[in-house]
């Protein structure tokens, strides 16, 4: 069964989770791996990620789309390059808390943006209990991550739930991802902040390949690094 | 703001809240107050509706679809025709509890089906604060409801939520209410079951002149009656 969790607290036990939040989270940390860091340290909240800080560490996130102070870089995909350090250390709303979540929920949890879309496809090829986790904004669902939930349902065979079938909905209305980021709430918020220059990048498909994967929990911080195998 | 929740879980507080269950415990509400019976008795479980078993009351409802023991009615909206009684009281897994809960929630409960879509989109004219609460299966969402939101959300002026943004994408991919109910989930179940015929009668649309309001709580039970007045 393909099903699809529209906030992280639906989220179920699942073979293999994958967590989506395109604007912004988990565009960055795909982002960030193909421009060099060795793993992102996904934090609960933002203490958790100053807790963090070290040498060879970059701290990254937001509040209210927005760095916070003290950290190094906002949550922004183009940020990310070039790398300023090994570790990136991601602090963020709805993402990486997501992440954390799905790294309680399932042994293989991997994470998926529209820059990734083709790999994490081909990672999921065979999968049977699979869960698109959606992080949403703030505990509602978000358009911009049902659209790419819908996107990578689309092309993954076997039974699909009405969750993923609704999902699939969204993905055959928009003519393209630019669009249906575009319309979402969160697109609005980072207009307004002068960010709008980061819903086109993340709304860019397939320009890095790979499917990268949370490993575990320690202390509450789930690792996530290139290694997409999940065997 | 015209929101979406997916599951009674995900609802919140709102001005007026329309509880939606397509398949099939709002769709045997309407029929039942069209075909005469006064009130509508919305029970958060079986026991609870047992309890208010009486003269003039005839029982109805479900468990994994099927009537329960001891009671008159399953729920299903044809059942309804004619009235035994005075009052049914409905105790189901979903959508019962929902419009429950949307009474703790709300001052003001409106109740939807297909059946009623046209009154139900005249009453909500000018409502602001608005969450239509689908009422899901299970805990998980369903594609009927969320189909019947879109259909709603798409003839309601003002500003719409993401939620709102992906019910209106699956309304407008299906071609027709009978098309998005038949590729639920919980048709399956229902043609399983032997129960197809109550699919074609939740599809009908805009068959009944009522938006049937439900009235605080009593209890734990919601009074629904063919009131449909907001302010």
């Amino acid at each position: 069964m393909l099903d699809v969790a529209f906030t992280a607290a639906q989220a179920r036990p699942a073979a293999v989770t994958v967590v989506i939040d395109v604007l912004r989270a988990t565009s960055t940390i795909v982002q960030a791996l193909d421009a060099g860091y060795c793993r992102v340290l996904c934090a609960p909240d933002l203490e958790h990620a100053r807790g963090l800080a070290g040498p060879d560490r970059v701290l990254a996130g937001e509040r209210h789309c927005v760095r916070p102070p003290g950290f190094d870089l906002g949550n922004s995909p183009a940020q990310t390059l070039p790398p300023r350090g090994r570790e990136l250390v991601l602090a963020t709303t709805n993402g990486a808390p997501a992440i954390v979540r799905a790294a309680e929920l399932s042994e293989v949890v991997l994470i998926a943006a529209l820059l990734n879309l083709d790999a994490v496809v081909a990672a999921l090829a065979g999968v049977e209990d699979l869960q698109l986790l959606c992080s949403g904004t703030d505990g509602r669902p978000a358009l911009e991550d049902a659209y790419a939930a819908g996107r990578i349902a689309d092309r993954l065979a076997g039974e699909h739930s009405d969750s993923a079938r609704i999902c699939l909905a969204v993905a055959s209305t928009y003519p393209d991802a630019r669009g249906a980021l575009a319309a979402s709430a969160d697109a609005l918020v980072l207009v307004r902040e002068g960010l709008g220059d980061d819903i086109e990048w993340c709304a860019r498909e397939s320009t890095v390949d790979l499917a990268p994967r949370a490993h575990g929990l320690h202390d509450g911080t789930a690792a996530v690094d290139r290694s997409s195998s999940i065997d």
